[in-house]
């Protein structure tokens, strides 16, 4: 099946410097998928000139007059720029003329005005952001909720289960994904009474849940998917974007630090690189707005080419496993099978 | 004034096996230190003989005839364990022949039986586990709580302020330190209730409030002191752990991948140590447990000789700064300020 991704070519800190140029290649990697980038005509005709693209029927344009910006709020988002280039984007999914869309415009304006077009999928009270991490084995933990939901109650995460491992399912092709529950420590008596309950309904449902994990297991690779409210997530995100941020900063003091160390580094270059390689954030670029009735991609707003480059794939990957059904059909099987009503789960 | 640390010495994976040798090389270090050894004579005994070590008026041994496994629950600790070197290790603080206490032994215990001997300091609800951690900057972050409360009140939060920042100016000289609330965003209106209520409070303070900072400000040097709730924060260290772990493996993976690779390794040495020393979690070994009438300080587990030193360390600075009298002080200043009363603070 061919896949159409429309791409918000204004969104994030660089806009069409950045955007343009990342379709452009990956519509050489990916021959199966097309692109329609949404946005200003005259600065995505003045991009593609400076690269010497055609458009056709792999690449057309979609115009949208208005640019949503990196500050505004989510409310004036959604009041004032109806015919933005996320709106507009988002709008081509809801009408099928795309399958996915891929935006480094602002989380909450994203976030809002998905949710607005496309509604939540039956049976899915919030939609939750969700994120691919690198583990120590070389595998990838499914991660959420990043920061859409700061409180959630213990059915809302039990959704986000089903939500992460049939997106890992999907996409990876793995079926039954060994879930866990971030908590602050493995043993059951641990932590507050919503993770508490939340594990009960975990452990009651037919989903490979595998109990608590620990900070430390976002990057172990125990477990196929991690489900945490927003609020932990996505401070667990940034605490970690900061620590490797610190020491790829050391390093790089030590090796730049005299004559001798710099040649040591020139000599040790394919090395380091290939570390350096190993733990770039821009290969996991591409934070997926799961649980709602269409496929969204948000990009990370200072996303280069590169990053905006994978965060394209995320959403042809997403689109091509048909993650949207697959988290609809789960909904309906394994909330189904908790037994449980949802008012009362969330009351317990 | 001579410093006296009463040490469990039986605590922690190794026992005797780290922390008498660590000891022993804490008292070279700094004469001005004396050390109560606390646990089994015999086991205490046999390793002071294996490092040929003479008891005098710096290094005595205070009998203790039971230990506080790893895995023991704190109430079978308190109720079992009335001899065990961790509870008599704290007892010599209450009794005012220590100064401070350092163990390695379980966390919850340790905590629940701290609690239960010394009391917590007046105004303060709950004590608190703080740590330093390292920044780009080169400064320290204290950063708590870190596990000890997984649900706090927005009036505990602020009492976590107090305590953090009476840490910091006491044991780094630093007046007024910069205080962050965690937090999913910069913006005051992120974040639960919780969140917004204890920065209302900590802005209505004379406290150097600065306002909201992120996870990634951990490890950014932009404030001396974060404060979060336990479960946040305990998740936030782990993760930390998870990343860090993840980044040295894939650094030694690379440079030992063949036998030009390691040739590099073993000309970068120099380099490559002095990174891991800035790196090393064992130098910010020694998390404080604030908050109670005398120093209590944790050290991690299966900290080795040079971790446990560090932990050591922490204890006889903050026994030196006058820690706790110190917080005593700032809380009945800072939270007489606020002006509100506490039942009505928690219920805003």
């Amino acid at each position: 099946m061919d896949i159409t991704v429309a791409v918000d070519a204004m969104g994030g800190d660089h806009g069409t410097h950045v955007t343009v140029p990342a379709v452009l290649r990956f519509l050489e990697q990916y021959p199966h998928v097309n692109v329609v980038l949404v946005g200003l005509p005259d600065a995505i005709d003045a991009e593609l000139r400076a690269h010497k693209a055609q458009l056709g029927p792999r690449l057309r344009v979609h115009a949208a007059s208005e640019v949503v910006m990196m500050d505004e709020s989510p409310q004036s988002a959604m009041k004032n720029k109806k015919d933005s280039s996320m709106r507009v984007a988002i709008n081509l999914v809801k009408s099928g003329e795309a399958h996915a869309c891929v935006s480094a415009g602002n989380t909450g304006a994203l976030m809002a005005t998905a949710r607005f077009v496309l509604k939540t999928i039956d049976g899915i009270e919030r939609p939750a952001i969700a994120k691919m991490m690198p583990s120590l084995k070389g595998s990838e933990t499914c991660v959420l909720d990043l920061g859409a939901n700061v409180d959630c109650t213990p059915l809302q995460l039990v959704q986000f289960a089903v939500m992460g491992s049939s997106l890992v399912a999907a996409v990876k092709g793995k079926e039954a994904p060994a879930i866990g529950l971030l908590n602050i420590g493995s043993e059951d008596i641990k932590g507050t009474d919503t993770i508490k309950q939340t594990a009960d309904l975990l452990r009651a449902s037919r989903m490979n849940f595998v109990g608590n994990v620990e900070g430390n297991d976002l990057y172990s690779g125990v477990v196929d998917v991690i489900v945490t409210d927003g609020f932990t997530g996505n401070v667990a995100l940034k605490t970690s974007e900061g620590i490797a941020k610190m020491m790829e900063r050391f390093l790089r003091e030590e090796f730049t630090r005299n004559i001798f160390t710099k040649a040591l580094a020139m000599a040790a270059w394919p090395v380091l690189s290939r570390f350096k390689k190993r733990v770039d954030p821009r290969r996991f670029n591409g934070a997926s707005l799961v649980g709602l009735k269409g496929i969204v991609v948000k990009s990370h707003g200072g996303a280069d080419r590169m990053a905006f480059y994978w965060a394209l794939k995320q959403a042809a990957d997403e689109a091509g496993a048909g993650v949207t059904q697959r988290i609809a059909e789960q909904v309906q099987q394994q909330l189904a099978d908790l037994a449980v009503p949802p008012a009362a789960a969330a009351d317990q």
